[in-house]
């Protein structure tokens, strides 16, 4: 019995095995979706195939940070950064874009962002120089900056990132805080591993401030 | 209590909604999964993207289908149909490409293939104008076919387009099998659902014949 190979795609055509391949470099985007993908483009308008392959075309070539939080921004200074009524004192560190869109959309912070652009993680020799961690130094030095919010994921190289600004900013006469680690509203208490069960027992709070907002 | 809107989300910038809509409009990837993967691009080379996004580009303004088989193919003749050893009086009915290859690496056919581009669907407004079906009786009555192997889908639609295909052809003077329908090979039996296990009872064949190839 022959076992069939389907691992090495045998394409009838270039054109098709480029784009299946440029596909399925993206994370979590395997060859066989990529195919799926790429014979439901061909069905579309072409020009609408066109406007797809070139939105890519001008993120990349045009995108621009803001200089002061070094958020993805088509200005020079981002929206938030503009905005006189947000407080400038207190900045809220966030892994990338994703969490600072997390963060606005709970309408509950009213400072500014910074951008680190990654978190440390020896394991893929990204170190701190190549996140944005000078500028925040620099920033906390120059300017009134009055609290430093940690809004980075509870993983390894988020507590490592955590741990890592936090030593280099303690000398630096501001507040050092980070958002609090415990049960999600909705969870129920018995399938909460015990790691986070034993931080929300540790961490406990006067029940008046314990209330959701 | 406030509820996060994160539906609506709030793009820092043109480029990146840009971007995150045209790879959130491909099925099967939402907003959130579409964020991530062009956060992912921009920490690639300026160059990688670009040619991604060439790719598409490339792919549908310069797309062929070879003539014969109406398969995807950079020149006017595919590789099966220009290759002198297939069989061209045995014609495979598929529905696109992905069949074809999948029916190519089990190395078991032989003849030649007729890409339907679809498959009959009139919940989806597709008719029979809409897929190859006048080429391949064109090509049944012009040139010395034999035979007509269906490799559709078990679906309703594959069904239906097996169906209308039959009735076109059966007066052709050509013989029309279907792929076989059963029980898959590693498969065990007390899991099969009803129709698929009644369907092998019913199309049983001798033993000798049932063996895997």
């Amino acid at each position: 019995m022959k076992i069939p190979k389907f691992a090495t795609m045998n394409f009838s055509s270039k054109l098709v095995e480029n784009a299946v391949n440029q596909l399925s470099s993206l994370p979590g985007i395997g060859k066989k979706s990529a195919l799926r993908l790429v014979l439901h483009m061909i069905k579309q308008e072409k020009q609408n195939i066109n406007q797809f392959g070139n939105s890519f075309i001008d993120l990349i070539n045009n995108i621009n940070y803001c200089s002061e939080c070094f958020s993805i921004s088509d200005n020079q200074k981002c929206e938030i950064c503009s905005d006189q009524k947000r407080d400038k004192s207190t900045i809220c560190v966030v892994e990338d874009i994703r969490v600072m869109m997390a963060v606005e959309s709970t309408m509950q912070f009213k400072g500014v962002y910074h951008v680190l652009g990654g978190l440390i993680s020896p394991m893929d020799g990204i170190g701190p120089s190549d996140i944005k961690v000078e500028e925040l130094i620099q920033k906390v030095q120059k300017s009134e900056v009055k609290e430093i919010i940690f809004a980075l994921s509870t993983t390894m190289e988020g507590d490592t990132t955590n741990f890592y600004l936090f030593r280099r900013l303690k000398d630096l006469n501001i507040t050092i805080s980070s958002i609090a680690r415990g049960i999600s509203i909705g969870d129920e208490l018995e399938y909460a591993d015990e790691i986070t069960l034993g931080t929300a027992i540790s961490s406990r709070l006067p029940y008046e401030n314990s209330l959701s907002k």
